[in-house]
């Protein structure tokens, strides 16, 4: 039987060891366009090494069963991948620690609507999870030379339970 | 009486000269994470010069009365700037091109919700005009060193009529 994940809130502190929550709430907050426009400033920063660029893509997520298996793990050696939901959906973030060059305990974290998060670079992440809807995200990542795609499965697999959040 | 702005659908074509449409239709398609997601591939790369980095903000605007009159510009010498709205609301884009240092006549795009903009490095453009509601956008653009602001006010103003589009 598969170790079934605990689900926590997607919340600044528990997320910083692998990278930003992407929310208005804790931001520094500018107002700009002679008091018009509140700019929520640099929740975070695109990284692109190598010479790489930054780029700016659309995502579309079709929603994934449940229960769920977390059967591996990706991360991107060479650059940042932030993710932005723009149909104010809640959606899946899992990621894990480093082991040795192979991804560690997957922790999960429910993301509302209107929380995106950045990755930073060569940070183990599950591919995107939509849930119960396709959704639509916005993804600023890197472009360029070089291999930028590590994938590493699991020995096992772990468990994500429908509304265990 | 000032000039009425006509205003047009955003479009790949009429946009060009300015920068990129953020959406979907007409994007490249790649197919991956085993197929359960579409990605919309690299549709904007980010500019950031003379050292500056790419960073990732939200921007809360308030919506603007109508008619509303368009009295300046402003423009980023340094970097690009992209503008996606996440609420799914249509919001006006306004832009100009460049006649020997000032904005010429501004030319008016009604994006529709699911459509974004990034405006290339030294484009004269008008400061975000939200619609009916405060509406939100995720805005990608660069921070560091140097004057990356500059604006140009309008000898006489134009107006935005409600509802002309």
């Amino acid at each position: 039987m598969a170790d079934v994940l605990p689900i926590g809130p997607l919340t600044r502190a528990a997320f910083a060891p692998f990278g930003e929550v992407l929310e208005t709430d804790g931001a520094e907050r500018r107002i700009i366009n002679e008091g018009t426009t509140e700019r929520f400033h640099a929740l975070a920063c695109a990284e692109a090494e190598r010479g790489g660029k930054v780029i700016i893509n659309l995502f579309r997520g079709q929603p994934r069963p449940f229960p769920y298996e977390i059967a591996m793990m990706e991360r991107h050696p060479l650059g940042s991948q932030a993710f932005f939901p723009i149909d104010n959906r809640p959606w899946l973030v899992v990621v894990a620690k480093d082991e040795d060059g192979r991804p560690g305990l997957p922790q999960a974290f429910l993301a509302g609507g209107r929380q995106g998060v950045n990755f930073h670079a060569n940070v183990w992440h599950h591919p995107l999870i939509a849930i119960d809807e396709v959704s639509d995200f916005l993804v600023v990542d890197r472009e360029g030379e070089g291999d930028n795609l590590e994938e590493a499965d699991y020995p096992s697999v772990f468990r994500i339970e429908r509304d265990n959040w």
